[in-house]
């Protein structure tokens, strides 16, 4: 069955595997008249490829681009954009040895059941690395949403048991990169750091968070019944390799609050209609208040880890495997530009559903 | 845009309104020659229904349906199933009060924006009365899964700071309806009960958690990229009225947990693969294991109270609102058949995909 | 698999069998503030209806319709709107006889095939009888392009071999109805009408073509590849029973012309781009001109016959069968309101497709 | 919107343009296992490519392919297959002139109007030139298919005036590429290729017809209301440029038929159910059934003519307009093997959404 695809309007189709020549997504249902904006999709992809920092593994991937159409003269004309990355670090014979070996906690087991054939080179189309499509596309949709001045940004606020104590609104966002780890608190991040070194040397990894907020978003986005804008986010969240869970606004802390605390008052901002508080995270009934919309993404720690592990394989025999040099102990940090890009494809493409 | 149907090809089409005459759904892909199990139906809708215990709403419906195409002689004939469900208790007069209020965390606002006319009675579209549509599919979908052997049970894990602290596992789910909370471990549903007794006597309500286990789902189902087995599930449980969160298997606790941890080992049971532990929570790269597919549903405090708040109406102007009578402290024991039947629509989509 | 749902922005899902209780149609994405036209939708209902003159079947139809959501105080709501519509002749009895039957060039064989079961009750679902949810729908659609000046009109053109000699810009369209095969030439629509006297009084049925124009329809609307608009105008016009063919423009008579009598050379009308010619139909490179559209839709002759046939049954033994009473010499005249309801639907769905 | 994808199952998107870098498709739904037969992938591409002979346009296309995803090891994997085509002769400048012009019968003042800007590049989006990655995705399902026995074979039945008379079943169909119109009777090739070189001497085009029966289809294909077989036929055929008109079985020959003689009578054939004739043309109610289904498609002349012909600019200002060299007088010959691919798309399509 064809589920390769995301959006309505807006529709992207992604294809390719973590080591075969190239990966890509074509963009269906773009508007004639966009300004392609080639810079900040080469930023987005930077902040998304591996080897970026110490921190990271150390596949090294150049994430060069083309755009092969729909793009004429600097401007998108209606025909769908197809964007080719190529895999530069593909090697596809390193993978050989696990060939047939499960691997735990990786998707190994579950294509193999489905498809009885495997593309084991590393992991095929169970790969993170097609994600870096996802990003193209996301921060295709990022760079028009930034144009009517909506911001989509996402943060690391949690790793391991170290947590990022205030709220969103209290941290200045525009510092996220200014650590490797992307987490604005500078003592977190420095927390978060030390702790992921010291993960990276014993060959172990950690979960994470990824927060985000998306401001500016105008009222009326997102659909009453089942494509409410909530549950078009946690789709497209959930999408990406190792989330486990999602909540927006007030979230699971919700479950312990009552009416009378959690309501949202509506008030007067001059002649604007507003919230005094907004545990409803900017969306009600499925639709977009207009307040800023937050949300927070979990991510597993990493099933690569370097530590020996027992497993099985096809023949069903017991085996121990090692995953030498290229283990990456803490994903959340590359995982920001792709929580920014899922984002910004939902918002977008409501808003053509509106009609905007 | 359409956007009342949930499914790709056990599609359901929704549609009604609170107060008027009738609301119903259309379940289009149904195979032909199964038998159409209504005593089930009747007991999920009667489980969602208000009024049946002093814990929730007094609205009194009785959630007598008719199924008026699609099935002849007892059996699906592979045409749409048309299944209407009269309500017995509209009384859209009720709400001529609120006509121009924006009751606060209710959606009359967002819908007043996106619309620009306004159902006000009761809600209107937004209302958890269409829930009852969803669950007469879900039921005849759980039924159908239940004759393969596959079984879904949700039940109540959390009322405000009262929590189940024994895993899923460790309960008798057969027992969830033996208490009017729906949970069952004996002694927090006892606590639960009072918990919310107080907050009914104070005109106020409370969020909770529903729990959600799937037995004997086989490996296989789910799509790699955008039709991830927890993306769909997350999808549906986000269209359930004041869903704030979602995260199944080690969900948000993945976050504090090191990959040395959280792997699951593969390990024979008998001949059989299987996993030494599931922090996987039964799906892996959107493809499920075969294992036990847990996850759980974050409600926040229902919006309707019946102490006084203060809110705008159309014209700006401050106002006092207070719901008499028929206001529900805590949704989610009603909330637990609406759980079940998302998963099960999920579910057994996935498993027709399949091609099962 | 979901097959019943047409449309893409306004969506209409059709549910009911022949001798079912009712039919009806779900229609999603109706923007809300429409005003909604019954007496338009009653009057379509009562032009496609058995029985209305002497020429067709005398199966008799109330056609009355309830409207159970979607519309408040007169206006739609952005909710979906169900229409029901009963059948007040339904006679599943009368169909016992040809439970096992294989009609000839009915539908029961290959739905017999497909799906194991069948419902003989009047051809169930493959009957044309649910075609009145989709003129319900398509008349609705039909009333909110007339009030923006779109026109869809529809004729027959042909009945057996005789023939509407002149093109539609010569007939004068609104007399379509002043005779009761619904042809607006009055000499061709004579010698329909006693042809078709004819064969009802010899048991047998004849082919015929129906004629669609639509009138100010504005440029741009359909989409370049696979959505042409002629592309669905065919595809909703072949879900129609019993066409067997469908040409737009020059159509099949292109075949026989060279570029340099086809080509439909650009001139100014005042200050507006037009063609001198129209072979195109109003539509080039699957999108609309501005120039009027116009097509035609080919039927075969009415597969029930009340002459003597020889067929098989369920058993392979055989039979003979003889419809008494109620056959259709002619189904043209009650297909033209279905035509223009396909032709409006199509046209509708693809105007909000473009943003109007 | 989104528009560039066709089928449910065996999804086909398609990108490119006329005179960019590269057109391709991607195919999303494929099995996985299954043998990538790039041979006959490669014939259908030279059966279609311009310049194959002197009755065509000179245009040279090597119809180089490359698969980037989705094929490992000459099996599908279940991932989505990218194929890319790179245009080997893409002239853009070529087109320079034409910048401002609408062309007679072109698409190119639709686009101007619907999007504002134009790809002026040799048609851009709307030339044929992309409809090579349809024969490419087409070819492989055509492959699919006759490795269960099902054959897909299209050939010229009329150019001009000049008709094949006989039927589908008098004629060898394995002879049709042994003349370069693609018209398997000898006399009637001989003059219709005698009259398209007229025609290209003279600088003009002519219409023309092509036919394409389906061999060995099984009973159950196609779904009874909006996605029957002959309508999902005609949608795809619409597809193609140039289409003006289709038909099935009897197609536009049924309206002067009578029931009497247009019904197929039941007749056992050993112990197989089949009919007498097949005016049915293979499908009932939508359905497959298990007969050859053949069908008609009608092309309008090619619009590119050498002659000289008077058009308006943008600027509203008449223009004469001559298209030296390149043009092809009858587009049928190598429209043949596309017809052939998207009547295996839909089909094959249909037999996986059956379960096949």
């Amino acid at each position: 069955m064809a589920s390769n695809s995301l959006g309505t309007v807006f529709k992207v189709t992604s294809f390719g595997e973590s080591h075969g020549p190239t990966i890509g997504v074509v963009i269906d249902g773009c508007k004639a008249g966009i300004q392609f904006n080639e810079s900040f999709i080469s930023r987005q992809l930077q902040r998304r490829r591996p080897g970026q920092s110490a921190l990271t593994t150390s596949r090294n991937e150049d994430e060069n681009f083309s755009v092969i159409s729909g793009v004429f003269e600097g401007k998108t004309t209606g025909a769908p954009i197809c964007i080719l990355i190529p895999n530069t670090d593909a090697r596809p014979e390193a993978y050989d040895a696990l060939k047939n070996i499960f691997r735990p906690s990786h998707a190994d087991y579950t294509y193999y059941t489905k498809y009885g054939v495997r593309d084991h080179r590393g992991g095929g189309r169970s790969s993170a690395r097609v994600t870096a499509g996802w990003v193209a596309a996301g921060a295709f949709a990022q760079s028009i949403l930034a144009e009517k001045g909506i911001t989509v940004q996402a943060y690391v606020s949690q790793v391991g048991s170290i947590k990022v104590a205030r709220p969103y609104s209290e941290l200045n966002l525009s510092e996220t990169d200014t650590s490797p780890v992307r987490c604005p608190d500078k003592e977190a991040a420095s927390a978060m750091e030390k702790y992921i070194e010291q993960l990276k040397s014993q060959g172990n990894s950690t979960g994470g968070m990824v927060s985000c907020v998306i401001k500016n978003c105008p009222a009326g986005l997102g659909e009453p019944l089942f494509d409410k804008l909530q549950a078009n986010l946690a789709k497209a969240m959930f999408s990406i390799n190792a989330v486990k869970g999602f909540d927006y606004g007030s979230g699971f802390e919700s479950v312990g609050m009552t009416g009378g605390q959690h309501n949202d008052e509506y008030v007067l901002d001059g002649s604007k209609i507003t919230t005094r508080t907004n545990f409803s995270g900017g969306i009600q009934g499925g639709i977009s208040t207009g307040n800023d919309i937050y949300m927070r993404v979990a991510f597993k720690p990493v099933a690569t880890i370097a530590a020996a592990q027992r497993s099985l394989n096809t023949e069903r025999e017991e085996v121990t495997i090692e995953a030498k040099g290229r283990h990456d102990p803490c994903v959340v940090p590359r995982a920001v530009p792709i929580v920014e890009s899922m984002a910004a494809l939902v918002i977008y493409d409501h808003l053509l559903i509106a009609g905007g």
